[in-house]
């Protein structure tokens, strides 16, 4: 893309309805903006990554054999007197009637539509297991919308179902599920902890989190480097300790040092059992003939907050720093120039045709600014890196490659295809 | 993907609720489910043509230079009385409370968001044209749906907006615009006409409607072979006269012969002038320092319609015949086998793995079932080849190949794989 034509409208100062620094930056950056409380609008950088994380996303569900598809968002309320949660969920339930007078809501979930569609749809149990995934907009109408993207009330979510004849099969579909959620953390280059979850108003028994690690995170979490697994800072204190206490500490039974970071839930797995299938009538015969209802498990990502979430972890004073597999721009091309027929412009633009032809994403920064205004851009957009064509190629043909972490190499014209084609291979 | 597992329920006698044949194709092929009127869930083999037909629409689109963002489905009254179409528009904008007791609508269209990003978000002249575009869920409340997901009342859109300093830059982009929407029906295999039409509820003054030919359209269209441009067949006629005395004559404006089919319309694309920038006060400096409203086009493409469209436009007493580029499945490979290890289905397997590999799109029918109830499904839900690998290729190694509108070839087993890639270069 050209930065010229490229619509991310900057804001210098930190925006005061800004209290985390996820939502900071990316209004900074121009990659959202708010529409209404809770509710936004992504421009075209933001959109980028969010459309990163979610094929990511996608292509790790995929892998593990479940099957894309696209429920509503808006839901009838007679399938959620079936499952007894029209009563009980609270007020986060948007509750409306269309122009017939007919009750519907908002889905902040598709536990519903999706044990509908399964009732009526299966045939056999030998189409089982099943499991079913979908990435859509959903909305949980919260008292207190807060830190833009991260807690919001429209928002994007990956969420799967899974359907069983029997809790060993469904144990297998959830344990799958889980080395593909750490598959996607892993590509999404987030460090992240898994911590037991309790299941809330999804309902079920087993049920973990997939925790983003950082400073701002709702929950403080304890975790060892060494482990996977992180637990919530509280279970491991008296009435009378503080976390900070924490500090320096091993783990009760091992002799790992305590961490402490303020986990960010980005993802939820969970063993529904029969809870959705006994209410919904979900059934299907065995193969002795013999009803059974399904057991079911449901998997979700929040794929919006994810984009927040990365901004928590990665960042500095100059703005984001987004990891490498889903920054918007990878390369930022700032060339020093007067006229468009300058050798800096000149070498500028077949570098850019050269790496955006490979695929790989890349903003030429065609505006007559002062390299200041360059640089600090290109920084608080979050590029991993920027090369600077300016006085040392004019004079002896070396470009200046600053990574976003600050290291800086000298490279003669020649090399730099070359070197960065490697550092996003 | 493998027959035994893939999620397509299917249905074997026509639904009494659906009255057109997409409606009933896409049922009966288990390629939608209804989740409430006008309400619908896209299953897995539905979902995957509706995601082809998305990313040609966004590969045009961003050709042209506009960027994709991602704007919310509810979205704030405040808004909607700025451009003061709260009142306006009808019924079919379902307006809510949120838990607030704050007025909201679902989205059935995004002039008044993109215009309220624009007027707070646009710092100079010299950032024009501008071109935003999204590809998103939307919802009108339409008193009688119908039609399944032709007449829906969640249905998935492509809208852009195009912002201008004035008519002429403002007829560019529309010009550059209703080409790619051109690009866009070729790639999907489409026959279509362009329809000058009346801009309704969205305003402002030139407006032009594309629509894919079909017997089951709501207009009647009058058109020749020769020309892009079709125009209401109504419009030919005088009051005595019925459409179909338009069977055999020529138009009055020149020597060609007119043509009648009922279009379905599956694109809109609109100059609106100043009408929202004015309503809203979206303005800018131009080069003088005058204030000016900013001149708007927007563009709309019925995403979700057009599958259906697809369908109408092309099917036969057996099913769907899906256009190559929209086909869920390309080749289905049907092999007849009594154990896994018979030879017909090792080959078949490898076939599968081959073509696979190479990005096709291919359904192995691995299930024990007689050939006459696999031919009969890959012909229902359009597959473009079935590719049987039965008796023939075990007595002397030749496959049979039936495209979908019934052509027979055999091919020796080494010429397989050649002839169907080049099929579908």
């Amino acid at each position: 893309m050209l930065a010229s034509k490229n619509f991310a409208p900057l804001i210098k100062d930190t925006p005061a309805e800004a209290e985390v620094i996820s939502h900071q930056l990316l209004l900074r950056s121009g990659m959202i903006r708010k529409v209404a409380s809770g509710i936004y609008n992504w421009l075209p950088l933001g959109f980028k990554t969010l459309k990163l994380v979610e094929n990511i996303v996608r292509e790790e569900m995929a892998s593990t054999g479940s099957q894309e598809i696209f429920m509503p968002m808006v839901q009838p309320r007679d399938l959620w007197e079936d499952s007894k949660r029209w009563d009980k969920f609270g007020p986060e339930l948007l509750r409306f009637k269309d122009r017939h007078e007919r009750d519907f809501c908002l889905g902040p979930t598709h536990e519903e539509i999706i044990t509908d569609l399964i009732r009526n749809n299966l045939s056999s149990y030998k189409e089982l297991p099943l499991s079913l995934f979908q990435i859509q907009t959903k909305f949980r109408d919260e008292i207190r919308p807060r830190y833009g993207i991260m807690r919001g009330r429209e928002f994007l979510m990956k969420d799967a179902y899974s359907f069983h004849l029997n809790q060993e099969c469904l144990n297998n579909t959830y344990q799958t599920i889980r080395e593909a959620y750490k598959a996607i953390f892993n590509r999404l280059g987030l460090e992240y902890k898994i911590v037991k979850a309790d299941s809330g108003a999804i309902g079920g028994e087993i049920s973990e989190e997939f925790h983003v690690l950082a400073e701002s995170g709702e929950d403080t979490l304890a975790f060892s480097e060494e482990s996977e697994i992180a637990i919530n800072a509280e279970l491991l204190i008296n009435e009378k300790e503080s976390i900070d206490s924490l500090q320096g500490k091993t783990f009760p039974d091992s002799q790992e040092e305590i961490k402490l970071a303020k986990g960010i839930e980005v993802g939820h797995i969970f063993q529904l059992g029969n809870v959705y299938s006994s209410a919904m009538n979900a059934t299907v015969l065995d193969e002795n003939g013999n009803r059974q209802a399904l057991q079911m498990g449901c998997y979700g990502i929040g794929v919006s907050r994810i984009v927040a979430a990365a901004i928590e972890q990665n960042h500095d004073d100059k703005g984001i720093i987004w990891p490498k597999n889903i920054a918007p721009i990878q390369i930022s091309i700032l060339p020093i120039f007067k006229e468009s027929s300058d050798k800096t412009f000149i070498f500028a633009e077949k570098l850019y045709k050269d790496l955006s032809k490979l695929g790989l994403r890349v903003m030429l920064d065609d505006r007559q600014e002062r390299f200041g205004k360059k640089i600090t851009e290109s920084e608080l957009v979050g590029s991993s890196y920027a090369v600077v064509i300016g006085k040392s190629y004019t004079e002896n043909k070396t470009i200046e490659l600053i990574s976003r972490n600050g290291d800086k190499t000298e490279l003669k014209d020649s090399e730099i295809e070359k070197f960065l084609i490697k550092a996003f291979q």
